[in-house]
C-alpha cells in the first residue's frame, strides 16, 4: 500500500472555538440550550434574525475540535499522515492588537496536538511510517496585525517548531486582496523561508452573482460552495499574477486547494486575454502585464491539491501542473455523509476513485499523488 | 484536410448596429467625430461619463458588420463553414413591445445574409463544400417580449429558414435568470423542435467579485472577461440543473460558450455538493434536489465548443462530455491580433494547437472536433 497524505483537513482546535465562543458578530460560535452541537455562524448570510440561534449557522460537532476523531477518520480511510490546517475564516477577522497573541497561540497548540499525537502513536519514534497515524500542520497567520513585519516574525517563528509545515492563508490577504503590494514582505519572507502556502477560499463571490440572495439561497449552499469557493481561488491567483507578484517573487511555492478551484481550466482563456488585452500591450500604458505565463507559473509555483472530485478536474490539473504537483486531501471534517451511518465518507472515496481511474495506467504516480508528492514537497518523515 | 466548422463566431447585422446607434443608454453606439470606427459601450462600467465619448468602449470596426471581413477571415484560417450568431447582449434589452419585430428582422437579416453569401459564392451548389465559404446562423429570441409564446412561435418559425440552426440565448432568460419556471415553454419548444441553444456569457460578475471596481479595471478587461464570462455560463447552466430543468425536459440540446465555462472542471464539485447539501437530502424540504446526475447531463443535453486556449480545458472537455460533442470554434471578431499585422489571429492558433495536442493520437478525432462533430449535429451541408 502506498503511504497516504492528507494535506486538506481542517480543525477548530479548542483555543479557537472558545474565543469564537465569546464573539457575537460573525464569525461566532452559539452554544444551543439543548445540549446539541455548537452552531458556527461563519458567514453574514448564516447570521439570519429570522432564523433561531440554536439552529442557525452550521452544527460543527467533535469532529471538528477533538483530535481522536481526526484520528479515527485518518484509519477509517487508510490515511498515513494529514498536515492540518485551521479552518476558514481562520484568524482574518482579529482586532489587530490581537492577532499577534492569537496566531502565536493557535500555532503553538497545533504543534502540541501534532507532537503530543505523534508521541502517543510511537514513543520511542521505531514504528514504520506507514503503520502509525502521524500529524503534521500548517500555520495561521496574524495577517490583520498593524504591521506586516508581525506577519514576517511569525513565518520565520514557524520555521522552528518541529511539526510545522507551510501556512494557510485565505484570499483577503491584508484587507485589500492578494494584489496589495504591502504583502511584499509577505511573500519575501514565504520565499526566504521556503515556506508553503496553502491558499484556501472562504468569502466566494456576491450573492448577485448567483442571481441575488434568495436565488442563492434556494439550493442551500450548492452555489457559493461549489461555483463561489473555486471562482474565489481563481480571482485571487490571477490578481497575484496579474500584479506581478510571480514576477517579484519567482520562488514562491502555493498550493491551491480545489485543485486551484478553476485555474487550470481557465489557464489559457487567462493567458490569451493577458494577449489581447490592450491596456498591457499598449505602450505607456500605467498598468504593464505580468511577464511570467500563466503556465509557467503553474508548473513553477503551483501545487495543486487533488480535491476535486472527479477525473476531468484530475486531467486538468495534470496538464497544466504536471503529476508531481498533485496532493491528495480530504477537506476533512467538511462533507460528512448525511445518512447517519458510519461507512466510508463519499466525499473522500470519490477522490480516491477519481485519482484511480485518472493515473491507471501507472501505480507510481498514483502512489506519487496519494503521498509521495506530499512526503517530499513538506518534507513529512 | 478535414473539413472545418467555426460554430463560435458573432456579427452585429447592420440593421442591428443602426439599432443601437438610435440608443443613448447602454448598449449604444457612437460615431467618433473624426471618421473612426464606431464604438460599442456594451457594459454600464464602460458607460463612464469621465471619459470621452469618442474613447468610451471599444472600437467596433468592420469586422464586426461587414460579412465580406468575415469570408476573408474563414479563407484565411482555413475554415469552410461559420455558423454565425448575434454578438451579446442579443436583444435582451429590447423594450418589450418590440422583441418580436427585431428578432423577426434580425434573424431574416442573417437568413438574407447566408443565403446570399452560398448563391455567390456557388451559383449551381455543385462546388464541394470544402472548396468553398459557406454560412448558416444561429437565431436571436425575443425573450423580452410580454408573453413566452412570441419566444416559442419565433423558435418554431425558425425552423423554416434554410440556413438557420440553433438559437443562440445569454443568461438572463426572461430577466430572472434560466432557472425561472416562466421559461418552461421555451425549453419545451426547444426540445420539441430539436433546436440546439448557444448558451453564452454576456453579464459576467459584479465587480465586487473581483475586489470593486478600481481593483477590477486595474486590468482592464482581464478579470471580467477570463474569469467572469466563464462563470457566469457555470452559474446559469448549474441553475438549470438545480431546478430540474434537464428533469423536466431531457431531450434539451445545449451549446455551452468557452467549453462550458468551467462546468467540466468543476462538475464533480457540483455533483459532490449537491449529494451533501442537507436541503436537498433532508425529507420534507420543500426544495428536492435534481435527479438527474451532472454527469448524465454533461454526456448527454451539453455540447462544449473548443474555445478553451489551451490542453487542460480541452482535457476536462473530453473526459466531461467526450470527443463527440466537441466543436471547433474562433469567437471572431473578438480578440484580434493587437500587433496591427495581417497574419494568422493567435486567438484562432492557440485552440488549433491544443486541438491537435490534445488528440494528437488520432486525426479521426482531430476532424471530428474540427468540424465533423458540427457537421454531424447541425446537419450541416
Amino acid at each position: 500500500m502506498p503511504l497516504i497524505v492528507d494535506i486538506h483537513t481542517h480543525v477548530y482546535p479548542p483555543a479557537y472555538m472558545q474565543m469564537l465562543r465569546a464573539r457575537k458578530t460573525v464569525p461566532y460560535v452559539h452554544d444551543p440550550s439543548n445540549n446539541a452541537d455548537p452552531r458556527l455562524i461563519i458567514l453574514s448570510s448564516d447570521d439570519d434574525p429570522s432564523i433561531p440561534p440554536d439552529q442557525r449557522g452550521r452544527p460543527v460537532d467533535s469532529s471538528y475540535w477533538d483530535i481522536s476523531v481526526k484520528l479515527a477518520f485518518m484509519r477509517q480511510h487508510g490515511i498515513n499522515i494529514s498536515v492540518i490546517s485551521l479552518a476558514n475564516p481562520w484568524l482574518d477577522f482579529i482586532e489587530p492588537g490581537e492577532a499577534q497573541i492569537w496566531a502565536e497561540r493557535i500555532n503553538d497548540d497545533l504543534e502540541a496536538t501534532c507532537a503530543k499525537v505523534n508521541k502517543d502513536a510511537d514513543p520511542e519514534n521505531t514504528r514504520p511510517i506507514d503503520q502509525k497515524e502521524t500529524l503534521f500542520a500548517m500555520g495561521a497567520l496574524p495577517l490583520s496585525a498593524p504591521d506586516p513585519a508581525v506577519v514576517v516574525n511569525e513565518i520565520k517563528r514557524l520555521k522552528t517548531l518541529p511539526n510545522l509545515r507551510g501556512v494557510i492563508m485565505g484570499t483577503s490577504g491584508l484587507g485589500k486582496g492578494l494584489d496589495d503590494a504591502a504583502l511584499d514582505p509577505v511573500w519575501g519572507a514565504l520565499q526566504e523561508t521556503d515556506t508553503l502556502l496553502f491558499l484556501h477560499p472562504h468569502y466566494g463571490l456576491p450573492d448577485e452573482a448567483f442571481g441575488g440572495p434568495d436565488a442563492t439561497s434556494r439550493y442551500g449552499h450548492v452555489l457559493p460552495l461549489a461555483l463561489g469557493f473555486p471562482l474565489e481561488t481563481t480571482i485571487a491567483v490571477t490578481r497575484m499574477l496579474l500584479s506581478g507578484v510571480f514576477d517579484r517573487f519567482p520562488g514562491l511555492k502555493i498550493l491551491l486547494a480545489h485543485s486551484g478551484g478553476t485555474l487550470p481550466f481557465l489557464a489559457g482563456r487567462i493567458e490569451s486575454c493577458i494577449l489581447h488585452e490592450r491596456k498591457f500591450v499598449a505602450a505607456g500604458g500605467d498598468v504593464q502585464g505580468p511577464r511570467r505565463s500563466v503556465w509557467d507559473v503553474l508548473k513553477t509555483n503551483i501545487y495543486l491539491d487533488a480535491v476535486v472530485y472527479g477525473k476531468p478536474g484530475l486531467e486538468a490539473a495534470l496538464a497544466a501542473s504536471g503529476s508531481d504537483r498533485l496532493l491528495f486531501g480530504t477537506d476533512h471534517p467538511f462533507f460528512p455523509p448525511l445518512d447517519g451511518k458510519d461507512g466510508d465518507w463519499p466525499s473522500v472515496t470519490t477522490n480516491y476513485k477519481a485519482i484511480n481511474a485518472t493515473f491507471e495506467s501507472s501505480s507510481d504516480t498514483v502512489a506519487d499523488v496519494l503521498g509521495g508528492n506530499a512526503a517530499r514537497i513538506l518534507n513529512l518523515k
